[in-house]
């Protein structure tokens, strides 16, 4: 029986999670815009929610992860109306906009395989949602809630209100008051109020990604492909929606309303949202010349960045603090992070050497270790409190390094704890944080400096004639496949 | 002025390729269908044109190169009725069908990865060009070279070539002799022949993938998608078509006769097929427990395989054949692959670090290292060549031995030889064969051994009272940044 509580952002409270249809499990999660590099906001919320896909997995829920691509109609002003992005960027750099879409689609995944941020289980993108986006259109158009204006559709904000709905539900805005504020923007003349919003809009001739429908030629608005997707491959009813707390209004709030609108019921149970990141306190921004791409901390080519932090150490630092709180990055806090995450790999590796032996077993160390390991379950069961599990596995390795250069083994706990300890501690630190051993830089740098020691020592030898010390290396090496060539300039080695 | 010659297997003539609209190309390749993983005769065909693909860009071309997925409507026998196969594969693993997509175009791009397939420009999907599929159909019956029945769309072949058509002008097929050689078929009585195939299918109630369109429910016949993807994104005609031999019949034939029916003209300039795998002589096939994974090379897990194969040395294995010769895998030929890739990869190693020092121009030497260069272009010109273009570097890299282990030094090629056998020889090794360094093994062997070896000598040297050594491995290691621990079961190390 789970125990797990999620802060749902739809009540503002946190709430005993219960699916629907358990052991099934339903997630949602608003995917990157395929038209540039994936920021690094967007970043800590793809590594957040894959904490919570990870962890709904560890629990032993089967969990269906849908995460899409936007590769079309994502529209540039708040209320959904003017060009679509993706042709905007076609333009400049004179391609198709698929080719757009695929490359940075390509950098995207790079981004997540290098930061180990699982694939969902299914990716679907809004191109691939043309036929079931004009449908659902076409649905709340039927229902009331949606009208066709000189080729466009718009949802209806008042008549969705008027039926006893609630635009607002999710972000608390007002309806009459977003209207008083509105701007006059381009397209506002077809709509009937300004705040409604464009389920699909009418192609002029030059833009490149249109589609037939019943209004004529289009694209679909913005906020359709969620519902679509989410709906297709989740159901009416499913139990989480995450994304940045950034979409929370006007794009969460768009959906909720294109649900009900068309379906008649609350779509999702737990909505779910990450807060935002900073560097040295002051909010990421391009004018700030403070945004940093994931890529640019690996290869530490940005100026903010004192040297290449790697993945791991970025997707650790991100663990240190929870979802829902704003995460401000120094440099002080990577260094911390690098130094935090290694010794948190390091004891994984002396556990893995320990041995075990449990002849005398110490009641109160033994009673630590377990509350120790209760305690990364309960924190995780409080809205998935990443921060503190972390603490938390500190305290182990600490522990674990004390047994491992006293004696190299664990003699005082019982089999049932050091059991749970070994389960716990790597089950949380790999699958659960998603934290992995990252390969030693592919320049071979430690290797390098062993084997110029290795043939300092051997001319060394040679010039004493200590032939002993010099056949041991030549055997060696030869056992290891490392083959040794002196030349005029010195002596280099090779593996073979 | 290129001279690059194509073997078009539309006109079974050896041509000089020629494009529609200099400098781009247009280059389209029948992706996976992405319901099992990816074998190895498919991954042979996408290395193949990763080879073109990559020579064109060498050529100086702009290439859009377009490789579809394959995720609906891929029918299972030859005349393309029965049932999509996703469907059948999702019911077996009780996956939502774009579970199953997912997890196999994950796979796919693994493969791709660690192959150094370089992803296409635009990676278009079945399901993501619905709407512009159903449009195809549509004009083919009002082209009257289709007809719907029962809810289903099929080319009508007989029609087509009444009006002067030829469908068969790939395969060399007849029609009178493939309607008498039809077997009868599911679906064959909504059909007027035999030979027709399905452009749209009507879905029965269960069917889990299906789209309204103007025939009621259905999904579209596989043929369509590559006709559709290669218009919108390549034209209507375009320069080159790629795929597997086992492509030709039905399903390229069925895309000519698709693009001539709604477009009235040849929509591919050149059209290139790659030949079949074996395996020690014999057809690779599950039945035959010798169809190996592109990922069981890897880690050797496989029966027939004495030992892992890197990604690396099965791509040199193909490149060593031409695309079109059927090519036999053994043992042996993968061996020598490995070591034929070594030599390579170590001759550009030296190549990089050989001085240059032109005082003595030997003209024959000169001579002799400028016409190797050219014939790298020569043979890669004629058809693509890669065996002829491996055999060639292979005396560049003959050659480039011999200056590293006499002196370090290029001393006898003039400036504009020793440039052009720079740039030829990297050129061709990394930029078009696609070869690169591989990583060490992850389990860092060589630096084990390396680092065993420097702990023993410091045991002995210690024992020996020897402190300038043990203080000198000290200092060595300190700065190499890995520190050694003594313990009571012995000395390990670490790097910090």
């Amino acid at each position: 029986m789970s125990t797990l509580h999620i802060q749902n952002t739809l009540t503002r409270q946190k709430e005993k999670f219960e699916p629907i249809n358990p052991p099934y499990v339903g997630l949602y999660c608003c995917g990157p815009t395929v038209y540039s590099d994936v920021h690094l906001g967007n970043t800590r919320t793809f590594i957040s929610f894959d904490l919570v896909y990870r962890y709904l997995k560890f629990l032993g829920y089967k969990v269906r992860y849908v995460r899409n691509i936007t590769d079309a109609g994502h529209l540039t002003n708040e209320a959904g109306e003017g060009k679509n992005r993706m042709e905007d960027q076609a333009k400049l750099e004179k391609l198709e906009p698929m080719e757009i879409v695929q490359k940075y689609t390509v950098g995207f995944h790079d981004v997540c395989r290098i930061f180990n941020i699982s694939p969902p289980t299914i990716e679907p993108t809004a191109t691939g949602h043309i036929v079931e986006q004009i449908e659902m259109a076409q649905q709340l158009i039927q229902n009331g809630v949606a009208y066709e204006s000189n080729g466009s559709v718009y949802f209806d904000v008042r008549a969705y209100n008027e039926k006893g709905y609630n635009y607002g539900i999710l972000s608390g805005r007002n309806i009459d008051e977003l209207i008083a504020g509105y701007r006059d923007l381009d397209g506002q003349e077809e709509k009937r109020n300004a705040i409604d919003f464009a389920l699909w809009k009418k192609a002029s001739p030059e833009h490149i990604m249109q589609w037939n429908s019943p209004w004529g030629k289009g694209f679909p608005g913005w906020h359709l492909e969620c519902s679509v997707m989410s709906t297709k491959y989740l159901g009416k009813q499913f139990d989480i929606h995450a994304g940045g707390m950034d979409l929370k209004f006007p794009h969460h709030e768009c959906e909720i309303a294109q649900n009900v609108g068309a379906c008649g019921e609350q779509p999702v149970r737990y909505w779910m949202h990450t807060n935002m990141l900073n560097f040295n306190g002051q909010k990421m921004s391009k004018s700030l010349g403070n945004s940093i791409l994931p890529m640019q901390f690996i290869t530490g080519d940005h100026p903010l960045l004192d040297k290449p932090y790697s993945a791991m150490t970025v997707r650790f630092l991100f663990m240190q603090s929870h979802y829902s709180s704003e995460l401000d990055i120094t440099i002080k806090g990577l260094q911390d992070a690098e130094k935090g995450l290694r010794k948190l790999m390091n004891a994984a590796k002396y556990l893995k050497e320990l041995q075990f032996d449990s002849i005398t077993v110490e009641e109160k160390q033994d009673k630590w270790i377990r509350d120790l390991c209760a305690t990364c379950k309960e924190v995780m069961d409080d809205d998935f409190n990443a921060p503190k599990l972390v603490a938390t596995l500190h305290e182990l390795a600490t522990q674990i390094n004390i047994y491992y250069n006293n004696s190299k083994k664990i003699n005082n706990l019982s089999d049932v704890t050091y059991n749970s300890l070994l389960a716990t501690y790597n089950g949380f630190l790999f699958d659960v944080l998603g934290l992995m051993e990252e390969e030693q830089s592919g320049d071979n740098t430690a290797l390098d400096k062993a084997m110029q020691l290795i043939i300092d020592i051997r001319k060394q030898a040679r010039d004493n004639k200590d032939w002993t010390t010099s056949d041991k290396i030549r055997d060696a090496l030869k056992e290891a496949n490392i083959s040794i060539k002196d030349g005029k300039d010195g002596t280099t080695y090779e593996i073979n």
